[in-house]
């Protein structure tokens, strides 16, 4: 088969990589109908984070199950399924609490951006649909796999409540959709940061009521006119760096919540500046897992489409394409559709 | 009168000071009949927290009020009554949500060592007692005034729910007191971390199960050993500083919470570590004046005596040898008894 390899800055290339096989009893091989680019393989891709050259990309998936290791009893061949980034067993106690991207056995899944992946721990990791999805509703699947997920935990992790005024700092896609989880969750009223018309359009559409274009402690200061000086129960920190971390954590009311998803680059946070704050922190990687089933219901009930996130879509050879779109900011994020599958 | 007045690293002297009056139409003057040495004041006798030289020195306080300014409707003359640290309306967006100690209007109270002290906002900082509390239970509402209110915040704040495991950081009245307020909630599982005999002593009497004498990255191998490598539900940090903060959060698994009460002092977090460890983080100046209510129907109900951790009393003209015996650790926390109060 043929797939994206990244050999260095800016150097992704479509080329043949050995086809996924079982490696463990506990594995699965799915085949992909649709893969698509995260917002954190451009760290990588802009040289910012480490890698082996070589490496192949992309770790957000569904697809139908086509082999499954003799140890797997919780799907089979056929079957619709979605995954995490980590693989999980589902079992531990980390899991039971509902961090599973924090397992004991976590195994980060990588390749994606292929027409077949291998997936470890295929029984606590992959969820099957009941039925079979619609057409039209596999990129929503696919989005639930990273950054639906994510902004959902984003969400959780600020303790969103019906009610809440929510803030949302990142407008990419995962910035995005946790406009949509704090929409779905019942937020009254939600602050998008955003100073891209194309993004500020997709968040009123997920159910932004309020744009805010300034940043930094001008952003800040925005947030504190909106909310009649008392700041946001909840800010979705959904970049990871310095300035949107503060940013996030001012924007919050004392006694409200921060949740962080964006990787963090470079960010250090003053234990008494914390403090006298009064902001409760929460992030990490998405604990997907958790959230699946009930995401996968409300894309099948119509109440979330998060794959109109999708808005540039390319045949999974022109990969390079679509990480030069991302990386330009001309597309929020790239569906990529391998040949045949 | 005569109190306490710090004039530099080690001096405290008890001296004269001009009487309190209604300065505000909102105070109020209460006469103590006891009052004590905060944990906290040894930041400045020890010279690490600057401070003007002649401050009057207490932050905790009950006592009987004297005289209220003519806007005061809450509380009246001969009422007992205990308030918190800061002064707060109690009637701001904060203090809706439970967070008095960020009031927007929010002054610190000092001078309470000594026989009468003024309280701002009585009307919102005060809580009085339905009865008279006998003598014995006096030393227990003074404690409520702050290091009760502190560990109870602290426990809260950590998420301490009835079942959990939990590790208290910090052997010091607010640690101790947490261990309290953990048990109290419903704790199934107390570590204390001391290494002190008298204070591990009142650990086990106030609920602990186990204690752990080593400290740093010992400590927390010792707490992975004792909870089958997962790690807490809940720490409170009850101490401030680099070491102990780490050590929190190194001893809480993923997706459990540190509740932090330590003033930090140098204390520099790594967003990227944070973040991997799926560690939730709530601290702050205890909003004491929440817990108020509860706490002293606790108190009345006999289920709570946390004047316990008063191990050395004092006339209060002796002030200057409570302040040493705690520097020197001799005692765990100093009752000061006014003369003819």
């Amino acid at each position: 088969m043929q797939g994206a390899v990244l050999y260095g800055a800016r150097d992704i290339r479509f080329e043949d990589r050995a086809d996924p096989t079982i490696v463990e009893p506990t594995d699965a091989i799915i085949s992909l109908p649709v893969t698509c680019i995260c917002g954190s393989d451009l760290w990588p891709y802009r040289g910012v984070s480490p890698f082996p050259a070589g490496t192949p990309m992309g770790h957000e998936y569904c697809g139908y199950v086509e082999e499954v290791g003799r140890d797997v009893t919780s799907v089979k061949r056929g079957q619709f399924v979605i995954g995490s980034f980590f693989a999980s067993d589902n079992t531990c106690p980390h899991c039971h609490h509902g961090f599973q991207s924090s397992c004991v056995h976590k195994t980060a899944v990588g390749g994606a951006q292929a027409p077949r992946l291998r997936v470890p721990l295929a029984d606590g990791t992959l969820v099957a649909t009941r039925d079979m999805p619609d057409v039209d509703h596999i990129p929503s699947m696919l989005a639930l796999s990273d950054v639906m997920g994510t902004g959902w935990f984003a969400a959780d992790a600020a303790n969103v409540k019906p009610g809440s005024t929510v803030v949302v700092v990142g407008d990419g896609a995962v910035g995005l959709l946790g406009v949509l989880s704090a929409k779905q969750i019942g937020a009254e009223r939600i602050i998008a940061m955003s100073r891209h018309e194309a993004r500020q359009k997709l968040a009123r559409e997920f159910g932004a009521t309020d744009i805010v274009t300034e940043r930094g402690d001008e952003g800040v200061e925005r947030i504190k006119q909106l909310t009649n000086g008392v700041g946001a129960d909840s800010v979705l920190e959904c970049v990871g760096t310095q300035e949107s971390m503060m940013q996030a954590i001012k924007s919050t009311r004392p006694g409200g919540s921060v949740g962080y998803v964006g990787v963090p680059h470079g960010v250090t946070l003053d234990g008494a500046d914390l403090f006298f704050r009064h902001v409760r922190l929460l992030g990490g990687p998405a604990p997907v897992r958790r959230y699946l089933p009930q995401l996968i219901d409300l894309v099948f009930a119509g109440k979330i489409n998060p794959g109109k996130v999708f808005d540039l879509v390319l045949p999974l050879d022109q990969v390079a394409e679509g990480y030069r779109a991302m990386d330009e900011r001309r597309a929020i994020k790239t569906l990529l559709r391998p040949s045949g599958n």
